[in-house]
């Protein structure tokens, strides 16, 4: 059972790194360091000739030479070397080997792609299964694996599956910033043996992944992981993005991970079926992610918008409603907030999405905007609360630091204690190292680091929040039809 | 002519502040405040019976108190008293006049809307031209006068007019990050007389503007405004947000300027064929506006791509694709770099996009990349350089640094001494203070700011910068074709 042996890999109580180095800047000394940093607890057993010591720990010529059984390899040599390593595994009880090691298939090489074999052949007749090769293998906070530098060392719930080791290092940096967190992650590269739907079945069935996200070049069994999609969407989430969209991807693709990237239309149509969640992008990926992440499912369309200024308003309303959602008109429980503070201002001016700029300034700042948001968590007449941030606005610098300290304030409160789930509208465009010292843009950063640590989804643009949360919504009822159908 | 008075509003010699006031959070003090702070040099005249003097300004009473002609008002005062400011005007010589003053029709009430109506039958009467009512009116940095907080000081080359006030503020911070600057912006709001069709005709005449960028609610007259489209835009491009696309964006306009939002698609059908370049959304506009600033025509559709990482190259080449570029098989010229530095990986396996992982590390950091790079800005067979940038790789923080920063030399350079225009692919996500201190995320920041200061565009992501370059291609074969059609 490939599931076993993910297990170990995941969980092993000691890891060869072979072809271990002392040379800052290669892969064999990177895959060390990051067990040495990220606090790894099993052994750790440098396998190496040319050293006989790295990072404290003693080091071996060869893998067999290693005076205890390993349940773990990382694999760090050239092509040439991994059948001569593959042969020493069995003595040592090496179930599962992680092939960081590249220049093969995807080389376009006739003699790289039959070493490939060769060893496919091999590990199979050994019984050892393979993660790789050419791939950055397994990062699991939990147990102190990780393949990059700053990744975070909590764990999460988010567990992935990605071909492409570099995007799976993107999406933890943007995402972790996003404070999105992991339980296991495995970049698996030219799927020679355990492939994406080995990992999604694994994954399924974790006890500590609730939302589960892939990359996907190529897909090796088409038939194979459709079904092991449809196993997991009742249960899970399963978050998609396919490369291939346009022929120079596919192409690009077979020079990276060797995948074939086939048709785009035929694979949509398959994993729509099957319930998947499908990306555009890195960028929209992360979007869904957080969404799934920090939203409970969403009951029905109803959104009530706190829109910041006029025009915010008017074009976050059209993204809203062109995503699927209904911009529905100001519940009475609402408005009667604006009646008893303003009510020169109640006769229906004030509507979904409220305008703020339309709050006299001093009212602005005080606690109508708070009561406005209470009243729309808590509202029956709503099934999402969204409130926009503004960058500007009448305010000096000093004037949006304090307003905007405060107006975060009353969205976590609203977050918390309202019924209605709440996500935040919030940019702060591409802060140069000035504007880190400047109280405008340091004061919204301030706060989006905030209501993420309070656990309040906080998207760049109304589009990207709208677009992402209805599919969202579209996720849980599909799951809801198919319990009732 | 209403050119000639916007002329005067642009290039006051004295303005009055009716309405001025000295708390700092009304926008009669913030009017005034901006005058003095953003150093206009003309004659300034506070207008308000409650203080003698404001910011070192003598203050008068009504604007018949003051001892000498006045070019502009800026009235802040409540709507029911803006009739009688008015009459004031003709015996001071004022003959445009910028109503910041709101609560007129957008309110949806019976009598605010007839208040308007006479004010408008007013002014024609007494020969004066208004902007707004509802609206922030002018900004104009090389003249001293602005309407927002920390704009910045020096003028550009981007002229707007922006029917909402708040989302022009959100534009002018969003865009001068990215290095856009302007050259005279008018916040418009109700258009009850000067209308976006007026602006337009100006800036097109303005030989400070190169670019114009708009955003509209509603259209006053739908053929005047297509008239000076068509006018414009053989000459300068004209980039149009237009509000509405969804039904609840048009109901929210009403309320915020009184604007009908008309019919979606004729809109579109009609400004296209006007010639105008569609945005989509507000950050899709700061990508056009960007675009259109930094970036020469495009010849045609060959985009070499140096990729960051493997997925990022493969994901990058599907967005540029799908946007409409040939990502064309890497060109001879560029090959021979490869080959030269790296003869035993030169048989065509690193491909457009240039996958710079599949570089060995040690090569990264020397000067292969740089080489490519300044090959590809040189080739006659690519018409469009695009380097992205990764945000890990195998590189610590350290690491990542040097490479990101000679990576940044690298980019310009090409950029200065390349015949092919460069733009750039890169994202740090959404830092926080803790981030403000990081060397990852300080040191792209720091590579973004020091690209933008050299001119070379700088996206957020591969599809953001596929997407507006390309209508950038459109528009400029669009005019080729005008010209020789």
């Amino acid at each position: 059972m490939v599931t076993e042996q993910l297990e170990a890999a995941f969980h092993p109580r000691s890891i060869a790194v072979v072809g271990a180095s002392g040379q800052p800047l290669s892969f064999g000394y990177s895959f060390l360091r990051h067990l040495v940093d990220y606090g790894y607890r099993g052994r750790i057993y440098p396998v190496t000739p040319k050293w006989p010591e790295l990072m404290g720990h003693k080091a071996y010529p060869a893998l067999k030479d290693i005076p205890a059984t390993v349940d773990y390899v990382i694999c760090c040599l050239p092509a040439s070397k991994v059948v001569d390593m593959l042969r020493q595994c069995p003595e040592k009880g090496v179930r599962i080997v992680h092939l960081f090691t590249g220049r093969f298939s995807e080389t376009g090489r006739e003699e790289a792609a039959h070493l490939e074999e060769d060893i496919l052949g091999l590990a199979t007749e050994l019984g050892i299964r393979l993660i790789g090769p050419n791939c950055m293998g397994i990062y699991n906070p939990g147990e102190g694996i990780a393949f990059g530098h700053d990744f975070p060392t909590e764990p999460g719930r988010v567990g992935m599956f990605f071909q492409s080791g570099g995007s799976c290092s993107e999406f933890i940096y943007y995402a972790s910033l996003r404070g999105i967190r992991f339980s296991k992650v495995v970049s698996y590269g030219n799927a020679l043996d355990i492939d994406e739907a080995d990992i999604l079945e694994y994954l399924c069935e974790d006890s500590e992944t609730d939302v589960i996200a892939g990359y996907v070049e190529g897909i090796r069994d088409g038939k194979k992981f459709i079904q092991s999609l449809r196993r997991t969407t009742p249960k899970k989430p399963v978050i998609l993005l396919k490369a291939g969209r346009g022929s120079a991807g596919a192409a690009s693709a077979a020079s990276h991970t060797a995948s074939m990237a086939g048709s785009f239309a035929i694979w949509e149509s398959a994993t729509r079926q099957a319930g998947a969640v499908q990306a555009q992008s890195l960028a929209d990926m992360i979007d869904l992610t957080v969404s799934f992440c920090c939203l409970p499912p969403i009951r029905s369309t109803r959104v009530g918008i706190l829109g910041g200024g006029g025009g915010q308003s008017v074009l976050s309303a059209d993204e809203w409603d062109v995503a699927g959602f209904d911009v529905v008109p100001l519940p009475d429980d609402v408005e009667e907030a604006i009646r008893q503070t303003l009510p020169e201002l109640w006769w229906g001016w004030i509507k979904n999405p409220v305008d703020q700029s339309l709050l006299p300034m001093e009212v602005v700042d005080s606690d109508l905007s708070a009561e406005i948001l209470r009243r729309m968590s808590r509202s029956d007449n709503l099934d999402l609360v969204v409130a926009n941030t503004a960058v500007g606005g009448p305010f000096s610098k000093e004037h949006l630091a304090v307003y905007v300290r405060k107006y975060t304030e009353d969205i976590i409160e609203a977050g918390k204690t309202g019924t209605n789930p709440v996500a935040v509208v919030l940019d702060t465009g591409p802060l140069g190292p000035k504007e880190f010292d400047d109280e405008r843009w340091r004061g919204l950063s301030e706060a989006r680091t905030k209501l993420i640590a309070a656990g309040i989804p906080v998207y760049a643009s109304a589009g990207r929040a709208a677009r992402s949360i209805h599919r969202l919504l579209k996720y849980h009822r599909w799951r809801e039809a198919l319990r009732h159908g």
